[in-house]
């Protein structure tokens, strides 16, 4: 696939979430049991059928504040980007496995999201099984 | 996020796998262990430094024979995209733990990737801890 045709991301949603920095954030697999919500798109709504039954849940939202250039991830960083789970690699494509507690429409409650505030949700999927 | 401001992906390299059709990979989460190969592309080369340590890895590639208009998946499916793991939803992003068993240079030797041959991978990183 030539750079040219990469792909472009459809944004889906929105997380609204406790953390208003990456610095608040908590890191990956470490989330606290704060609740935040996913405010899904009306366009997207009807792709959410089905989702109460499901209790863990893949999000992958877009890290819009990391820095895409990096390989080594800058400072302070011995090893590059691909071997680490840095924000700070080339498609920030985070990837979080948080509890669904309520449906409402299409506003997703859950616990466990690392995202910050504001973060463009791209995707959630029921989780493969306890992954932590 | 405005929809024209929708981010774009970096493609950093390809898989090359055993499967040449969608119906040919396995299901997610049930990949053989069959040997596949991800070349990353030179440009992203040093991002891989300090992979060698790194025994599961986490592929997040691009499904581009999916069907992204897909709320409900089409034909069968009694619930959302969202509320399956189905590649056919507005982004797909294929996310697979892999097991690493060689870097080469920017080419990496693994077994467990469930892309077809040729996929557009996006990202890699090692897995928190095991997920199956």
């Amino acid at each position: 696939m030539p750079a040219d045709d990469a792909p472009t991301l459809t944004v889906v949603g929105v997380a609204h979430t406790p953390y208003s920095t990456p610095a608040d954030a908590p890191h990956q697999g470490f989330a606290d049991d704060a609740e935040s919500t996913i405010d899904v798109f009306d366009e997207y709504a009807e792709a959410l059928e089905g989702l109460t039954d499901v209790v863990r849940l893949t999000v992958v939202y877009w890290a819009d504040e990391a820095d895409r250039s990096s390989g080594r991830d800058g400072e302070g960083a011995d090893v590059g980007a691909f071997a680490r789970r840095t924000p700070n690699r080339p498609n920030p494509l985070n990837i979080c496995t948080c509890l669904l507690l309520d449906v409402e429409g299409a506003r997703l409650r859950v616990t466990g999201l690392d995202a910050v505030d504001g973060s463009p949700v791209l995707d959630v999927k029921p989780a493969l099984q306890p992954e932590r």
